[in-house]
């Protein structure tokens, strides 16, 4: 960021405006704002951060800057009637850091600037009490010693508490004037040893070390670490104002609070928060007394309370959004002292802005640029009751935290294996599964439990794709987690099968015993539904969902998809019934393949033989023929297939139906042979991602996508002649080369005709294929006059792309570099632009220009993630294509980026 | 290929020239040139290819063929003063296929055609005898009813075995007249019988259907496996030439032979080739009577001889190549059936070239491009001797035969792990490594091995990689053996350890026993260096070696290498001296590096601490201190990365001090972390390719990199002080993002300041990153502006832009994906031009435009592959690098490259 030295240093708050938040940070510009519309605010001045900036640079305070601030001091005493320093009529101060963006507690303030030894009893005359002043002197000695001279907190805090006690004493406030008296005399005393002098008693020297201390406090490595965390540049400085300290702790018609212009839950219009009578704003944050609903305040003091709502509702109107309010009362007197946007749950977000454009202050275009795409999939998933869950909390119930898997909460008995899951979930009972990690052997129990808690892997790990794709909870990668003999435990807690445990999805949490979750209200669903509406009318990218299953499909209908972008079809021969099916076709596959596809080639040559050739081929072509028919490997082979041609025809059919026509992306088996057939050492790979897996096993053993294709066009076939309308798309995947759709075109192709014609119905189709290894997307031209479409997998090509193996690399070394910074985020969560970008921007530019009709989408998560989404949009896609339960988020992400609301990430 | 119908469609000889190959066929081509030349050819004409691919096409002569048959047959009968089918004077000719391009034996031919029941006898009386009339009408017979008429061949040579029995004859020549014509009558019955129709005897019929078979035969399975193993196109057709038969068995003034005009196997010039006397072409082929030496004819036929030698000059100056003739001497007349360019070994391909050009035949550039690169290496290794192998071949000890993994040839005794390898070969004992594949535990073993044998992997398999680098013989994937309990057997039998056996790395032959081996002669190795001398003057393009030793780096000096383009710092570690601290180091690691980053961090926030946290802060740091101090895996991790240390300082200071004044690029650790320490299950990885490994360790584990580049300074400065010279390269491997050189560089530049400081010497250096990952070349724009320079690991690039993984993808599906046409060549032994190429093409532009002084390169085993260094040519890398035996054919095919005679693959 760009230093202007020499320009103006310290705005009077009517001189500055929202518009200068990076200026005079968020707290000055925003105090200023309201300034100058006339809410009353206690007046001050602002220092700017571009002061900041330079005093950083420096080492010292820049030239004049201290002139004006003591200028701007004489200002406010005029504005006040009081003088800094004065032993009648004190003007005492508050300096407060505050930056461009929030970052709330992280930098440093002091407070009740101004009093001293000369100054206190003018001070408790002005409020008529010494109690209060003698308490502002103590807190003013705590804060300057601690920030500016950097003693340790705690050695105040241990005198305060030992002053209480010597008293019998619960509460700082009931501490009286002598015992106060004697303690500020006390930390006087830490001060003078620990700094080796007196406390200073001169106001101006006292207020210059705190400008300079709020400053340094930009630097600290609290704050530090909270930038890198937030991403927040670490050039911004801060702004220091400085205003006129006012004081809720001066009797009865005195007191604090804060509030919100809206419940920032649920989104209700309504004042809602806290007031506490008598007490300073440090009193609400510490906790100490428990703060009245702010209704309170309108039987207390009608008055204040109309104004106060009066003034909710201006600032509201004023920012057009929600406001966090902390104000004061003084004597009867009303000051605002801060106002921001308000933080709410995503909830509520989208309540409010639907109601806004109901109240005019929003049009609809912008009430969808006021939800953030990535928190919505959380307003349709259950979750905990707020109540109950801070109450397992605080009874030390928790037991663990992970990572956050899959969002959503869920209660129920622990199961450790899958199988164990399913009998205990077939006896009616809810089931967690806990498994150290998952695995496809594992899906059958994922299936029928309620959530699943693992010790490893990341936000991409097996069990987080799978239990998202389910709309079930998961918490991954919790690595406090330890195993023994069939038991879990961790933070010495010892877990065994059938105890009952409560995860939460969203956070990572898990808890020992159950927490009533509960589901979004209709009335919460009722305007998010409204919301989608207007975003699929802004939006040029479709959002269609990746399921598996009947069950799946209808979800996705329920969420507003426009199509399957995915179906995998190798998921269902996880299933327990299936699984010994394939397990022995895979098996007796390989010597049945070469058996078939040397009678083919011996076929061919004897049609183009010439005579001298045709008796031994014809014999060779015999031989062949009874081998085939006495081998009992191809008997089980033929036999298998078609049992799961069966199975398959039936899958096929329910998803077919349900998607009515809508498109339907089904994806020839990919998985690789071993992991149905884990025990075979003649399957096992070095690195079974780069192996034998999709169109490599289709080549090797086409007999296998034949079936396939067959039951897909049986199913569509059926559903035609029933007047059911389907679009069924088939689709290849880890296509490396525009040779093996050549190759297995003609072969599916045939098949598909055959079948149809035995079936008596015409289905159009459409063929394409996935763009998931970089050879794919580097040759799009050449695939392109192949394919009908293209679908990224951009999980596998984001794998390639890097090198990276995404359980290796999150396991060993992802989270490192991602903390380093070498990565600015996880790729697997959001698309690398640079990278994997560029080639997804070759594949579609390069695929279109051969093929204007090319349909091009994204089957990764990826297409469920709000930047990859805008980048999706900005790439010209026709579809993303994510789980069911982030289809809504999608929705609104493609109605954003539409809107220019949403760019792409850009490092 | 297009097809111009309605065009001259049949040539006499004296029309046809050798540019008129792709119509008339070589054989048809050569024949004409010859004639018009004034070389004795039979008189005859040629039917184009043309009319071949018509027939095919229609399935019948096109119109017009005959008519033009018949008046040049006509011609022929002017010609010779024969007449065909005339019972006093038969025109006897030959119908032979020949195409465009050269398929020994593939197609079909007919001889002696207008022999019949009505010539015969006049035959007989031209020649003087009738048993040579009755043998050719025999093998007419035989010839056109296995051609024509599609009968077992096999049914003809029982008859001939059975009527030599019944005669107690050894020798077909020796039947007398009436067992001939006995013969010839049970051969029509054959045919009568098969056929169902008596053989016609209408010789213009008969030669009608030989001409229909000769053009069917360009489609039998037999010339279609041919073509599509050596990619040669299906639509070419054949052409047919017609001529006079002429006779070499006519008595002891009558013979045929073969011969080249130098010799094939060393290039002396001499005549080299065979003759037999009173025979006809077949009977040499057959091989059932021994033939004399060429220098024979010398004696019994001087003037023959003359006319001969002559005539081989004449031909071999006319096509300014050596040439291979078939000859015929019938009744003290020469005649030339046949000249074409002779097939032979690389070492006679140079001595030629170079003699040419001695010779004023060829240009210097002309020469270099008579040599294929490809056959260079063969000549630099021991080989077989040629009769030693023979022997061993006839003497049935051929053992099993697999891939050529790396060629030469070896002779040991067996060792079936590489423990006991090295004690055998520490008692001094020649020793072949047997294994079912190797991996970095087997290197120890395979360095002292004359040899390797695998059951498994392939051309990039490990085995076949580390052995290429050390110039090894190496068999790999030898399906066949099997082992159990210490044996290893194939084809029924069975070898023990301390068995003798010897390997043909560059055939895949094994055989029992030892075979005799010699090494090159030093005058077969002048030529081949006058050749490269002349090749660098050609070259834009340098050659660098892979060498990980002083040894290695010796061995590529010699042959001439420019530099040191991959020095693999891991293979060092896995020597059984140091394994074990590498072991020790790397579990010690992870603890003891995450300690000292901790301690980094701490020392990095106190230096910018504000007052009121230094406290704790120096608290903590003291803790961590202690805990160093104390830690045992600190203590470990330190004390073996010491040792280590010195251990790499030794090997550099060998390396850079062999490589005096040329650049040794030294890539830092890239194996993953599981190879050193299989049995640690924490480190085991799902897909360790795309693992931790590389750059990724040199971010979770600084220290690693660090030793080794204080170890490569440490060496470089002494060597500087001692006046060595020295270029150091530091080489980064496993790259993906621009980040990581700028979270490296920094620190590896401090390391490297400190070491030239301490050891008081200044070396100019570079630092650069190979590129091997996808999003590496993606972004190489990003990346030159931190790296001097790039070396493209293509053998990585390849797995990671095809997502295969060499290993699995050789095993289970390239070979097929290969064999089905569906990849044009395996990517691993030639680079994928259009793919991985184009990652290349982008890297080096894109990383030139920024940065105009990278040098860019490649490291992978494709640096030593012809085709591929083409493409690097044309690409305009610095170097290609591989490994030293390589490197004399790399330095032709850069020269190849310049000249435009090699062009880079294309599909």
């Amino acid at each position: 960021m760009a230093t202007t030295t020499g320009g103006k240093m310290v705005y009077g708050l009517i001189e500055g405006s929202a518009d200068m938040v990076s200026l005079l940070g968020s707290k000055g510009a925003h105090a200023s704002e309201m300034a100058r519309n006339g809410v009353p605010v206690p007046p001050g001045f602002v220092i700017t951060t571009e002061a900041c900036r330079e005093y950083l640079r420096l080492h010292h305070l820049p030239e004049g800057l201290w002139e004006s601030i003591v200028v701007h001091v004489h200002a406010l005493e005029k504005e006040t009637g009081r003088r800094f320093g004065d032993a009648a009529e004190p003007l005492v101060v508050s300096v407060r850091s505050g930056a461009a963006v929030s970052m709330p507690g992280m930098m440093d303030t002091i407070l009740n600037m101004g009093v001293t030894d000369d100054t206190w009893r003018g001070l408790a005359a002005m409020m008529g009490d010494e109690r209060p002043a003698l308490d502002a002197y103590r807190r003013f000695v705590q804060g300057f010693g601690s920030v500016v001279l950097g003693i340790d907190r705690g050695r105040f805090e241990s005198l305060l508490d030992e002053a209480k006690a010597q008293r019998g004493l619960t509460f700082d406030y009931e501490l009286d004037p002598s015992a106060l008296t004697d303690l500020v005399e006390r930390y006087k005393g830490v001060v003078r040893e620990a700094a080796g002098a007196e406390l200073p008693q001169d106001p101006w020297d006292l207020l210059r070390q705190a400008v300079e201390a709020v400053f340094i406090s930009w630097n600290n490595p609290r704050a530090n670490t909270y930038r890198d965390f937030h991403g927040i540049p670490h050039d911004l400085g801060t702004g220091c104002t400085i205003m006129a300290m006012v004081f809720g702790n001066l009797g009865l018609d005195s007191g604090t609070g804060v509030l919100f212009t809206r419940s920032p839950a649920t989104g209700e219009k309504m004042l809602y928060g806290e007031f506490l009578t008598n007490a300073q704003g440090e009193d609400v944050v510490a906790g100490v007394r428990t703060p009245a609903p702010i209704a309170q305040l309108a039987r207390d003091m009608p008055e204040v309370y109309t104004q106060l709502e009066g003034t909710a509702r201006k600032l509201e109107a004023h920012y057009r959004e929600v406001q966090d309010i902390e104000f004061t009362v003084e004597r009867g007197k009303l000051y605002i002292l801060q106002t921001r946007t308000a933080k709410r749950t995503a909830l509520a977000a989208v309540k409010i802005a639907v109601d806004f454009v109901g109240e005019e202050v929003l049009s609809r275009k912008e009430a969808l640029g006021r939800i953030g795409a990535e928190n919505v999939p959380q307003i349709l998933l259950p979750r905990f009751e707020e109540k109950a869950k801070a109450k397992a909390v605080s009874d030390g119930r928790l037991f663990a935290e992970g990572g956050g898997g899959s969002p959503g909460a869920a209660s129920g008995i622990l199961a450790m294996d899958p199988d164990r899951a399913v009998e205990l979930a077939a006896s009616g009972r809810n089931v967690i599964l806990v498994r150290a990690e998952t695995s496809p052997d594992d899906v059958h129990g994922i299936m029928k439990a309620k959530g699943v808690l693992t010790a490893r892997g990341g936000m991409t790990s097996h069990a987080a794709v799978v239990t998202r794709g389910l709309g079930k909870a998961a918490v991954v990668g919790c690595e406090e987690l330890s195993f023994d003999g069939g038991t879990v435990s961790a933070r010495g807690t010892v877990l065994h099968e059938g105890d009952v445990i409560s995860i939460d999805g969203a956070s990572g949490e898990v808890f020992v015993g159950e927490i009533e979750t509960r589901m979004p209200f209709p009335a919460e669903l009722a305007e998010l539904t409204t919301l989608l509406g207007w975003a699929d009318a802004e939006s040029r990218l479709q959002v269609w969902a990746n399921a598996d299953t009947p069950e799946q499909a209808k979800d996705a209908l329920e969420f507003g998809a426009q199509g399957i972008g995915l179906c995998r079809t190798e998921h269902m021969f996880f299933d327990p019934t299936r699984l010994p099916h394939v397990q022995r076709m895979l098996a007796a596959g390989p010597e049945a393949s070469r058996t078939e596809r040397q009678m083919e080639t011996l076929r061919e040559q004897l049609a183009q033989a010439p005579a001298s050739e045709r008796e031994s081929l014809r014999t060779r072509l015999a031989d062949a023929e009874t081998h085939v028919r006495e081998s009992e490997q191809v008997r089980v082979f033929q036999e298998e297939l078609g049992r799961l041609g069966e199975f398959q025809t039936a899958d096929f059919y329910g998803i077919l139906k349900v998607m009515e026509g809508m498109p339907v992306v089904i994806r020839l088996m990919d998985a690789p042979l071993h992991e149905f057939l884990p025990d075979d050492e003649s399957l096992r790979e070095s690195n079974p991602m780069l192996g034998h897996r999709g169109m490599r096993v289709g080549l090797t053993m086409p007999e296998v996508y034949e079936m396939q294709v067959r039951s897909i066009f049986t199913a569509a076939a059926r559903l035609t002649k029933e007047g059911v309308s389907v679009k069924p798309e088939v689709m290849i995947p880890i296509v490396s080369h525009v040779n093996e759709l050549r190759w297995l075109h003609p072969r599916l192709a045939r098949v598909i005709t055959e079948t149809l014609a035995a079936e008596g119905a015409a289905v159009p189709y459409k063929f394409g294929t996935m763009i998931e290894v970089p050879r794919a997307a580097l040759t799009a031209a050449e695939i392109a006059g192949e394919a009908e479409f293209f679908s990224f997998g951009s999980n596998d090509l984001t794998q390639m792309t890097f090198a990276y193996s995404r359980d290796d690399a999150e396991q060993k070394f992802l989270r490192q570099y991602v903390k380093e910074e070498v990565l600015p985020w996880n790729p697997f969560d959001s698309l690398d632009i640079t990278g994997v970008g560029r080639l997804m921007r070759i594949a579609t530019e390069e695929g279109r220009a051969v093929n204007p009709g090319l349909v091009v989408g994204i089957c990764g998560e990826h297409g469920g993630d709000p930047r990859s989404v805008a980048f999706c949009h900005e790439l010209g896609l026709n579809y993303v294509s994510c789980s069911p339960f982030r289809v809504p988020g999608a929705r609104l992400a493609a109605a954003q980026s539409a809107l220019g609301q949403l760019k792409p990430g850009a490092e």
